[in-house]
């Protein structure tokens, strides 16, 4: 029953090129200009990027990185590098030089294609890695680009010079098992992790996500999160194989961010993805037009982080939009559960109640198993109360580390352990109330670090709270609350049991409150909680 | 990255037991009365069915007979038995009994399910085939139910005498080749011809569909379609995977139809499956209802035969649902191409060839790949005009017949003939104007019957035409024309001629027009053109 047939990720371009020749891909250039083209014009270019591949030798077993933005030439290389067998690394731009370096090595990258804008990160790296060779993509002429680069080809030239009949590369099927992607993991502990997507898991999950974002050929999907990390969580995949309009904003940043939100008004965007970080200026931005757009048909996907209440509520009575939290990871391609919309049976729920629901992780998306379970692997009932580690699996999970010996343990029996702490409720929505690292182990029982921080900054005194763990003979740990009081103020012992009684046990209320001047965080801005705890054991 | 975990048709209900256990079912029993359970319900009962089909050795390899209406136990049947490693057989009550006999001796079906209603239908069987024994269906205690059939069990004996945890089955991972369903096509000549359908391919059709449809856990799905033929079209899986609320109607027949219209509006069915000669008489209930229903999100997938425009427009105008004209076979599980919406490039259509345009096969869904073929294979233009064969392959078409030594004409390096003449225009539209058999090919070119005979079925005084390639020395084949006159009205080759010049250049028009009182029809009421064939050959 056609089980022959390999599900290869390269061919939903073919299917959008032959089935959607005229529908529009609009792009953002690094000048800040746009161009137009469709499904047939980006499909010659394809063809003609696979035979400058097949000229260069890449082809089955070749690690290809790329250094991009979320431009054109970039999703020619989503396709065309999978196309003729080889795997696409994702080099994430923000890395550390030195984790940077560290990917290029341990992944074999031999090519890597590099955005003009980013040549002094490549040059950064040229004289420690050794590669065949760089391809610079650029839409000046070559004569134009200076680098001190070794071994540099130019995109553009590369696919003039190509062979009588460049249109018609003769794309064979690739083994499903085949990797298409690669990527790593940008952990805040030890060197990042990497992960390979086969071509089997990246269609299923491109399936996964079209059906569960109920994306077809009227939308316009545009990736607003990085295509160089996480796949940009698989949304220019699925744009392709549903054969949507797709508008690919470029370079942009946080504060750079308006012509984002033009964009999605004037093209018609409706399916988004994005940090909580990018959206919220993305609203401020639509806040001062002139006229409140009417995007009632947008999904805007939103991970990462979980969405602010203000930043789903601002969505929805301004623009009529939904923002869909999602929750998934690079191990996981990465959609695991999504919260879409509300199950029937809750449609009795009050209104506020409907809004913190919202902030859930959501339901599993057909295909992904979800559980949570105990330290030694045993499940936790589904009563939206016993807190267990997130454990999952699934056509697209990962099941291994690429050449990572000690990754055994995140990995058990199929189960990939994400670190997460949650609860499922009854109705089999996922909320996750801890990281495993973070949460308090106290007299066999755990404490949520996360939710008794939400309920002491309830307080109107207080600024911001963390609470830890510290060790404890009796109970192994108790927890302790780091508190910064609003404008400075002095906040007691009293005033933050205040607040926490009712809606925590009397033995889960913190052993201490140490009121601080700030809190210690990470360079990507996170909560240092092992900081603090080697403070707390210092002090 | 997960590619052993394997495509499981029977993991779908796992994951609506998991995630949707609220969600209701609602099912007619063989006595007219309703019955409704949920998700968790279903689950357990499919659990001490899969405990049942142990206590009977069915297992991997067995190949199970269903003969059943769209009831509940066959929904439990469409879950379990695949669950187990079996292979469902599905038996085609309208079948001659003679190829009933055939379907059931050549898939060397072991055991058969059947509903009570039908034990005539089994009993007839009994004495031909070879089988280990019968389960019977009923709700009655089965000292109630008489029957001469041998080796005879009753199936909620079965599912009560199950041991101490019966709603814990250890459910296993299958090998997703496993065939789970297999079916038989009704062809016209020969033998009914076998296909099986793997674990994988029912999976990514369920999948497909899902995205199709945008099917989600607010829908109400009914699946009309028998599920004993073409898995219902594959609506029953989508339903359950997708965790909608879903209304079996039972047993019906196209005179007998009222009560599923009055369940679908009743119960807010938002997918529905059916024959043009099922959804006519609904629409023609839903006439007669005092008010008109809102089901402006209402997605009905008609196939099987082309719908009338009148169906099309009558849903549409009284009620506000989508009529999608569907098209595939057994042989494509079935999903091939279907016609959602208009394409956003055709808007500015006149809304008349709008309507016409929704008669059209439609746009292939994401994984299936179909083209139009001359005969040496050769890919003909898509141009709107140039006809071809439809050859069509994919993940869930098939490559070859069960057990059929001489099926290898009808599968070419991995595509299936489907015997059907069609033309795709350059958007990508399919449009069927024949089948294969009936087209005429004269002088090197094909001619549409179809499309000469519905062009002469517009002169007001012809109520029937039938056009059929007869042979001829210097082109091959020449079309001759049967028309039944309307009211016995005489009607000259002038006359057709007429209505045809400006439609039909001058060396297609028929060499001659034979006036009959009526038509040939085959025993299923279509167009006999082998016999008319054959009459002109004598005469």
């Amino acid at each position: 029953m056609g089980d022959d047939y390999p599900l290869n990720i390269s061919s939903l371009l073919r299917h959008a090129a032959l089935n959607f020749p005229h529908t529009e891909i609009v792009h953002r250039r690094i000048d800040g200009s746009w161009g137009r083209t469709d499904y047939a014009g980006l499909m010659q270019r394809v063809n003609r990027l696979a035979y400058a591949l097949d000229s260069l030798e890449i082809g089955a077993g070749t690690m290809v990185g790329v250094l991009d933005w979320n431009q054109l030439r970039h999703l020619e290389l989503y396709n065309a590098v999978p196309g003729v067998g080889a795997t696409m690394l994702q080099l994430n731009l923000r890395l550390a030089p030195a984790d940077l370096m560290y990917v290029v090595e341990h992944s074999n990258a031999e090519w890597v294609f590099v955005d003009e804008s980013l040549l002094p990160v490549a040059e950064g790296l040229a004289d420690k890695v050794d590669v065949k060779g760089w391809i610079v993509m650029t839409d000046k002429p070559s004569s134009e680009i200076s680098t001190t680069l070794p071994n540099v080809h130019f995109y553009e030239d590369l696919l003039t010079d190509q062979p009588e009949h460049p249109e018609e590369y003769n794309w064979q099927f690739i083994d499903e098992d085949t990797a298409c992607y690669a990527g790593y993991t940008t952990g805040t502990t030890g060197r990042p992790k990497g992960v390979l997507y086969s071509h089997r898991s990246m269609y299923l999950h491109t399936l996964g996500l079209i059906s569960a974002l109920k994306i077809d050929y009227l939308d316009c999907v545009m990736p607003v999160t990085p295509m160089f990390h996480a796949v940009s969580w698989g949304f220019p995949q699925a744009a392709v194989g549903a054969g949507t309009k797709i508008v690919l904003p470029g370079r942009f940043t946080a504060d750079n961010i308006g012509f984002v939100a033009e964009a999605m008004v004037d093209e018609g965007v409706t399916v988004a993805n994005g940090a909580p970080s990018l959206f919220a200026p993305i609203l401020e931005s639509i806040r001062k037009m002139p006229e409140a757009p009417d995007l009632s048909s947008t999904r805007l996907v939103s991970g990462s982080t979980e969405p602010p209440l203000s930043l789903m509520k601002g969505f929805a009575e301004l623009t009529g939009a939904n923002v869909i939290h999602g929750y998934g990871a690079s191990e996981t391609s990465p959609l695991v559960t999504y919260n879409w919309r509300l199950k029937p049976e809750l449609a009795d729920l009050p209104v506020e109640d409907k809004w913190d629901l919202k902030r859930y992780q959501g339901v599993p998306i057909l295909g992904t198993e979800v559980r949570i379970v105990d330290p030694e692997g045993n499940e936790m009932p589904r009563d939206g109360k016993s807190m267990g580690e997130v454990v999952i699996r699934g056509p697209w999970i990962a099941t291994s580390y690429h050449k990572l010996d000690d990754s055994a343990e995140r990995f058990i029996e199929g189960w990939w352990r994400s670190g997460d702490v949650g609860v499922i409720t009854p109705e089999g929505y996922l909320k996750l109330t801890d990281r495993l690292k973070d949460v308090i182990k106290s007299g066999g029982e755990w404490i949520s670090s996360i939710d008794m921080e939400n309920a002491i900054m309830d307080h109107p005194k207080v600024l911001e709270a963390a609470v830890i763990g510290v060790p404890d003979e009796k109970y192994q740990e108790r927890p302790v609350a780091y508190v910064v009081g609003r404008d400075g103020a002095e906040v007691s012992k009293d005033e933050v049991y205040e607040v926490l009684t009712g809606r925590f046990a009397k033995w889960q209320l913190p052993d201490d409150v140490v009121v601080t001047d700030q809190l210690p965080r990470t360079s990507v801005g996170k909560l240092d909680k092992k900081l603090l705890r080697s403070q707390w054991s210092e002090a």
